[in-house]
């Protein structure tokens, strides 16, 4: 009989009320920050046609979905939130006003091996802007003032968010040359800080076979150094032919002017020429955003932007920028670091303690007349509920006995302070409505 | 390439914006009832082991389940609330407090045939009261409370609660015979209202043999026609031999009279002796709601008491009490009743229109400060912007162009009434505040 497993599955996220009330609150947070920027929610199913969500394919996408069959259909669990709102968008193009600002949070599934940090059901919190045909640079300054709104929201003050533009690195390889060179001087690029600046030269020269392209691509990689109005100034003296890396300056200048201007302090961003995001989704804007204290957790915030969201649903062109959390990771690790405030066990505001049996009327009625007032209560038909409040850490007791009938007057008890007064019915409602 | 069915699955909802903006009011409406009668959150997986799922077994379960191999795991979706309660209960039953009152929202998942009104992924809205062993009867009571609070924050006020108790008919099928003819009586009870009153009667004849044990079972029935008063007096009557019988009339009527105490007005409930909700789960207390207006919705929101909810699991006894609402499907029909008000496109209140591009700067400052204020805010780079706002019914526009600069005035406009000022910006923050 008692041989059933009872543990959650080795990779899935399961909390005690108390964490759940913590992470809530963090979602709730994360949606109001959302909203006041103008999003929409939508929510798309966790179930999709497999064909939908494997349309583009590739990496290791194939191997960690969940795909099974239910009768002749070949169903799988959406893996993220970008791909279901691809499809959305293209099914639902002419019923949605554009620009399309929607968010939408809700679990995604990974059947990722197991390892410390990782989950295979998880929930991310995502925005998009979607634009018909064309879209806005504006949106993508806005994104990093979302960004640094929703951090402090969720109390997390001291972070970087990283920007770039990927028309910047790719320009950049255009005036090195052809497009196999361009890989190779990307592998080289991603070695860089495993091998040092010496390799990474001797690698150049062997692949270029070129001085002055050699020379720039040194020149590129020491802009990192540099501050943002110096960074601008001689990242423009490197373009030459490359219209592409013409407009990923433009691009990313605009862009950090508005952020500017939208109020996005520089303690909280930094130019990163080096961030890319992927190669093959975003196309312009990207973004990533770390914790400066916790570097170990890695990027709790990326995004970018893309030309064409639905390429594969639609022959439309839909162009977004966006950003996603994934908070199960974000808060599994603050909570380990201890930096989650958990100690609310419960919103009942209010215990009522029926110390005679004889009492029930009376209890019942006050915690009716408590409800109406919005003040969550609980009753409690002995003395043992104090025991009960003080585990759910329930900020007040009221109690009733025959001395509080008798005299017409509450006792109620703040149970932080151990404070006790007694009071009228009148006086008991403007006291915890005062207190609470 | 545009081969790619994009519709969702069919029995799976997928709201527009707007419609999902009017779905999570509903669904934060409930959270905040369970609140406020001291529910506490969990949110388990979606995804369990079949073991855990089917350990009870029985009935359409196998086959709706979503059930799928991964690696070596054999796994499923979960297909409702209940049972992952009861894995959680067991798992982390010395990490709770008792009696343990948790709400649970999420989607679970039936394989259903499709047809009208029915979803394969849909929302339960669950509240149970678990106790250690034994659990007090009054919470039986504060449930019919919550639900009519429940439902007049959804704007739903006329509706009944029928409220029976499971051992009324068991202790009289008690007072009639062994189990073989249990059985039977229930069979010919079915079939009552289908066949008419003297059928029925001929049927008990052949099974019971017994012209007193007949007349008990048509008092019985008899009795469905009583007002509270009546039928306890003559329920009690019935009585003889069957303690469950006793025991049943005791809860039944002890639940109602508490619920008076909690201010339940007998406008919304209604004590259905036939009421039973499955034959194999509910053990004592049971319940139904339906709409009076829409008896076709079916019920609503049902539930009821079970002895133990564990038994599969573990071998502490946790008895507990609890109801479930289908969130997807009432919204639904609600929806489609045009009873749902759904004209809310977004949460943003104010839209600034940037009439000029010299005026950016101005524009996103403008925005950033009322965002400060938590006033909801978007920014439009022209006068394009007002069919934006009309089409989001976005309640207020602000024009930033060279009038409004060099007045220092901005126009504010009241979208739904077409009203204009032209106010500084201290008096705009205290005009949207007082406004919105």
């Amino acid at each position: 009989m008692s041989k059933i497993n009872t543990a959650p599955l080795s990779g899935f996220m399961e909390l005690l009320p108390n964490e759940q009330i913590a992470f809530d609150q963090m979602l709730y947070s994360i949606i109001e920050t959302y909203e006041l920027f103008g999003f929409r929610p939508i929510n798309t199913p966790i179930i999709e046609r497999t064909k939908v969500l494997l349309a583009k394919g590739g990496g290791d996408t194939d191997k960690q979905i969940y795909r099974f069959k239910k009768g002749s259909s070949d169903l799988s669990l959406r893996f993220d939130l970008t791909v279901p709102l691809a499809r959305y968008v293209a099914d639902k193009q002419n019923n949605l006003t554009f620009p399309f600002k929607r968010y939408a949070v809700g679990k995604v599934f990974r059947g990722e091996k197991p390892q410390a940090g990782r989950f295979r059901e998880f929930y991310q919190c995502d925005i998009d802007v979607i634009g018909n045909e064309t879209l806005d640079l504006s949106f993508d300054a806005e994104i990093p003032a979302i960004i640094v709104r929703l951090l402090k929201g969720l109390n997390l003050d001291n972070f970087t968010i990283r920007i770039n533009n990927r028309k910047i690195l790719n320009g950049i390889l255009e005036e090195c040359g052809n497009l196999k060179v361009s890989k190779e001087v990307l592998k080289a690029l991603d070695n860089l800080e495993k091998e040092g600046i010496q390799t990474f030269k001797n690698r150049l020269e062997e692949i270029l076979k070129d001085k002055e392209k050699v020379n720039l691509l040194l020149k590129f990689i020491s802009l990192r150094e540099c501050d943002e109005s110096t960074l601008f100034c001689e990242l423009k003296k490197l373009q030459n032919k490359s219209e592409v890396l013409k407009e990923g300056i433009f691009e990313l200048e605009t862009v950090v002017k508005e952020m500017k201007n939208l109020g996005v302090d520089n303690l909280y961003y930094e130019i990163d020429l080096s961030i890319a995001r992927g190669l093959d989704y975003y196309t312009g804007t990207v973004y990533e955003t770390t914790l400066n204290d916790f570097p170990e957790i890695g990027s709790i915030c990326s995004g970018g932007r893309y030309d064409d969201l639905t390429a594969y649903y639609t022959k439309k062109k839909f162009p977004g920028v966006g950003i996603s959390i994934g908070l199960t990771r974000l808060f599994d690790q603050l909570n380990k670091k201890g930096l989650v405030d958990t100690t609310q066990e419960t919103k009942t505001k209010v215990l009522i303690l029926q110390l005679d049996p004889k009492f029930r009327k009376e209890t019942l009625v006050l915690a009716k007349e408590l409800r109406e007032r919005n003040i969550a209560t609980e009753t409690y038909s002995d003395i043992k509920g104090l025991k009960y409040a003080n585990d759910l850490n329930i900020p007040f007791a009221i109690f009733i006995g025959e001395e509080e009938i008798n005299s017409k007057e509450y006792s109620v008890k703040n149970l932080k302070t151990r404070q006790q007064v007694k009071i009228t019915k009148g006086e008991l409602f403007e006291y915890l409505s005062s207190e609470i």
